[in-house]
């Protein structure tokens, strides 16, 4: 345990290299790292089980910067305690093109940045998916393999955002007690007082939903540790607020909105030294700091080779069975489950809709991927995200597979990052698709990262009647395809449902969406193939007959029926016409020049069918092709009705083509 | 005041329309309205203020459904009491394709629904906008003309939303003390009992924010009435607490989640006649249940005929200022005050950011619009949103036009709708575009309800540099054009930006989002023309020389630049090249065909410049168009490095068509 004078001097160093880096970059946060740097000591020296030479631990503490523009806090951290990929170099590259160190703490650019953070409130969100996976993995493999914290270090941004109020009424209600947040309650955000804005009395807040609450002066160690000794014994996962000074340290800008997100100056930054007693240069940490700050970095190397040590006496097939899941590996046995199961619907043929197609699918996936670990945001019975396998995780018992996230579909999204983000776990989680509007900016997140959730969106176009234009997605579709690296997926019976959860299950660096619809569906592909035609994106599902096709029609999800007896009208009236599947018009679009021009095909009229908007079909159909879908929001009405008022039918699709064909 | 008696009678006339249309169309939410039938009669025959047949009476009480799928609850008050819009062959025409009584309550539908709501929260949200408005408009034009209450009813999903969060905190934050939100605590949400997913004590978390708490027994008549009676007097924001049974009546099913969405079948509504002692037919209204209904509504005509009288009686120029705000009109002067501005910017030729010429327009607007109310979420002096006429409104304190709405990007956008909704008021707000995804459920309710909110969205694209891709809207343009009626303005330097402004202030029926630069633009728009050229969405900015265009490079906001200068470059080299500059896709995408076709053009060579996705350009540019844009997300970086990277660049435009034109 460092001196009070040693202390200080290790938080000192966090601060001038926040200061310096930022200075250098003449950009980015110093007012957080500066806060915190107290904080931030004490965590890191006395309480955080991690091996900055061994990053990847699995039983490590994981530390989360929910308030992401502090990350001078983190990268000085990680530089300090040793880890290899912040140098000293990256900390004065900070912000700059191809550095380790972006203005935000990105996901995959090194170890111990264990999430992507920047958008408010999504750290403290994630952070319950990670609190929770380490409940599911310890209930899986018992505390000799898992049994670690989740500190967080959050900001009044963080607590201000809606996403916050469903992460930590999440946590309340599952009892989360190793999950452990520390608000900087520095009194600012960047319009200046947070009394400007706020009056709430955010311990009352958590309080209300079952935490444990401490109130701490956040720049005193003993307070600190004291409130870390006391979080880590709590039975509810504990809020500490700790009073801070923002940008403690700069003579005349601290305790301001003026050093929250602007490099000090100079001048400022001299004042600092001489009120701090730093005498050296910028970016040099003397040895004394260093050589502590790197013991503190080591401490956990013990504790990480008795975990090594207990994982090695771990009954063989138990290990592997860990290490199978911690690496994201599907199981042997997934692929001829899939194989089996397309064979069976090849003989069944079942007309069910797309979100019943799932659940039979997730039966199967369920049944031989132990790790998949089911929810929604309280539609279970609509998503039809729940299977036998899957029992509902309580507070207290997380032995189970199922999570009632509540109405939170933000939440559950960041927390199902956090599942991920975790290891062993590939969660899934439903809603509506028109509310992944509320879920985007977690799903955004997850693409940025390049993680394995998987969003299960039903109830995907008008088809799902009467609940009106609030709950019919028209833009959705569109509007995620625009995500980059997430792939859509809007399978057009059980057999593309089966085979677009195989390959979201295999896609480990892209998040996925299925679309699924609330009506039922004829199944379209009745024989058995042991490809999976959906790999590529798109497909011929039905050839042109008699002559090269003169038409070619292009359909998602539901529509492709509907493509299917345009096709038979047309073909009746002579028109070889060709339908082509597009489950996913994401992965289509990656392929290969050659794929692409041979699915399109070179037919006159090209037509594209789908219960959305048109922005991003042009690229398949041509800025001339016809696309027969919807043009604004839907409506209060019957499927069938809607469908017709909106002109999204077989009839309509024929005699456009035929209008162009004649034309 | 009804005996209880006959209370019991009204209450249950709201419970049998509200089973027979749901079980008519067999598709709606019974549970709600049978369960809340007693707070609402309660509030409807002795609080509210309105008028029945005067529905748009500007000093009214707003009611607002927070939980829309009960919207057969506001349907069946809006009949019982006499808005003409709501017949009864409405309520047996419920959730049928062009009725008005559509799934959930839809804004425009009929008088007396006064905003949409069935996205859970969004309602509760809103109203914090109603409250703010109703106290603006108090402020501007006295007691004598505002003085009104916002009632909200509230389920279980709105509270768990986190927009609720966002949306208590501010009204508590502001002492909008003429808010009263009941909240039917029935303890049941889809899933199955609240218990399943949450365990939070929702008037402790309101209690934290400032709120005034009650809780009562939502099925007691007096209960209901003192507790109303209570927070009409409270000097905060009150949230009670009304414990109801869900499906009241319903002799196997109330209190459970089978009462919630579907239709109760006829045996039980049998069984519910029988409990409730409720003799007659499906739709069936007996006349003395009616005739105090109709009472009810037309209880506020009195106080109506007194508040026209002393409009009457108020000053001509006042009151002509109250009708005209009220009726949504800009001013006189507004037309002349943007010309005056545009003919100084063409003198002055500014070199500044969009997000600066913006705060520049806004000056403008400011000075001759008083209707407008500025904002922004904790980035004032990012957003530049605010002017020298906007000082901050603080708790008490509403004479004033700025809105410092605390980092609450989604209950910002939902606030600003209940301003619009409100009447009287033009609200615009900003954040930065990354996070209109945080927005993004409240901004589709705008569109969806046709309604004139601005939001003001700067940073918007890399051009926003270090603090890299969580900051970095790339495809957020893309995604919210794919919103129907939704404008997207990308303005290229200060004259687009004062003419953007100039069409997102007229247009009453679409709400507008401002996509505007951290970066500084230099003026392209140098000489003055009376006629706003963004008003068709694009027009040629830059004609080619000598000879028919073989390039035409399709640009907008920072890009015009680049576009123009790629220009030089080509028409340098002898390929006349024409820019068209595109300030709105959207409205360009509603031109007539002669328009488009002619803006469009006929050169070889279609080259669009965004610095976004290319989702949505080859309408305009054609598939095998050239798109000059990001294809993934960005980088923390220079904007320098960050353009060169990405290869947005004038020659990489230059290179690309002379690369096809020689090809």
């Amino acid at each position: 345990m460092p001196s009070r004078e040693q202390h200080d001097r290790m938080a000192n160093a966090i601060r001038f290299l926040s200061m310096d880096a930022v200075e250098k970059a003449n950009s980015g946060h110093p007012g957080l790292p500066m806060g915190c740097a107290d904080i931030a000591t004490v965590l890191f020296t006395r309480f955080l089980k991690f091996d900055a030479r061994n990053p990847h631990w699995a039983d490590r503490d994981r530390f989360i910067l929910s308030a992401g523009h502090g990350s001078m806090l983190l990268y000085s951290l990680l530089y300090l305690t040793g880890y290899e990929d912040i140098t000293l170099d990256e900390i004065k590259n900070f912000r700059q093109l191809g550095s380790r160190t972006a203005g935000h703490p990105e996901y995959g650019h090194a170890a111990g940045i264990e999430t992507t953070t920047g958008p408010l409130g999504q750290g403290i969100a994630n952070s319950v998916g990670f609190a929770l996976g380490e409940r599911i993995m310890n209930a899986a493999f018992g505390d000799d393999l898992v049994d670690h914290y989740t500190y967080v270090l959050a900001g009044d941004g963080c607590l201000m955002e809606g996403i916050s109020q469903e992460a930590l009424s999440l946590a309340g209600h599952l009892k989360l007690n190793k999950l452990i947040v520390i608000w900087d309650d520095n009194n600012i955000s960047i319009d200046g007082a947070v009394s400007l804005s706020d009056s709430t009395d955010q311990p009352a807040r958590f309080a209300a939903s079952g935490w444990n609450t401490l109130k701490i002066d956040g720049m005193d160690p003993e307070a600190i540790a004291a409130a870390l000794e006391a979080a880590r014994k709590s039975d509810r996962p504990t809020l500490i607020a700790a009073k801070t000074t923002i940008g403690f340290g700069a003579p005349t800008k601290a305790g301001t909105s003026k050093v929250h997100g602007s490099p000090l100056g100079a001048e400022e930054i001299a004042g600092a030294r001489k009120a701090l007693g730093w005498s050296y240069e910028p970016f040099d940490v003397p040895a004394d700091v260093l050589d502590a700050w790197r013991a503190a970095g080591a401490r956990g190397a013990e504790a990480r080779e008795a975990w090594e040590g207990r994982l090695a006496k771990t009954d063989a097939a138990r290990r592997a069975e860990f290490e199978r899941r911690m690496s994201g590996k599907l199981p042997q046995g997934f692929d001829a489950a899939i194989a089996d199961y397309k064979k069976k619907l090849a003989e069944d043929k079942p007309k069910v809709a797309t979100r019943k197609s799932s659940e039979m699918a997730l039966e199967v996936i369920n049944g031989v991927v132990p790790e998949t670990i089911g929810g929604s945001a309280d539609l279970t019975g609509s998503n039809n995200t729940k299977t036998s396998q899957t029992k509902p995780i309580t507070p207290g018992n997380y032995g189970e597979r199922y999570v009632h996230y509540g109405i939170r579909e933000h939440g559950m999204a960041a927390a199902m990052n956090g599942l991920t983000l975790h290891g062993g776990i590939i969660p899934y989680g439903g809603t509506f698709l028109t509310f992944s509007d509320y879920a985007r900016p977690a799903m955004r997140l997850a693409s940025l990262m390049g993680i394995r959730s998987i969003f299960v969106m039903t109830h995907d176009s008008i088809g799902l009647g009467e609940d009106g234009p609030t709950h019919q997605p028209v833009e959705h579709v569109a509007a995620l395809r625009a995500i980059p690296n997430h792939n859509v997926f809007r399978p057009a019976d059980a057999t593309e449902a089966a085979e677009c959860w195989q390959i979201a299950l295999e896609t480990e660096k892209t998040p996925s969406t299925l679309a699924l619809t609330r009506q039922n569906l004829p199944a379209l592909r009745t024989t058995y193939v042991e490809e999976n035609l959906c790999r590529k994106g798109a497909y011929e599902l039905a050839a042109a007959e008699g002559g090269e096709a003169a038409v070619t029609i292009f359909a998602t999800g539901s529509e492709v029926e509907i493509a299917l007896k345009a096709r038979d009208l047309l073909q009746g009236h002579g028109h070889p016409t060709r339908v082509v599947s597009v489950p996913c018009l994401d992965i289509f679009e990656q392929q290969d020049e050659a794929y692409r021009k041979a699915i399109i095909g070179k037919a006159a009229v090209k037509v594209a069918v789908e219960a959305g908007i048109r922005q991003g079909w042009d690229a398949v159909i041509g800025s001339d092709g016809i696309f027969v879908g919807m043009t604004g929001f839907g409506a209060s009405g019957t499927i069938e009705q809607l469908y017709a008022h909106f002109g999204i039918t077989a009839e309509a699709v024929a005699k456009a083509a035929e209008g162009r064909l004649h034309g």
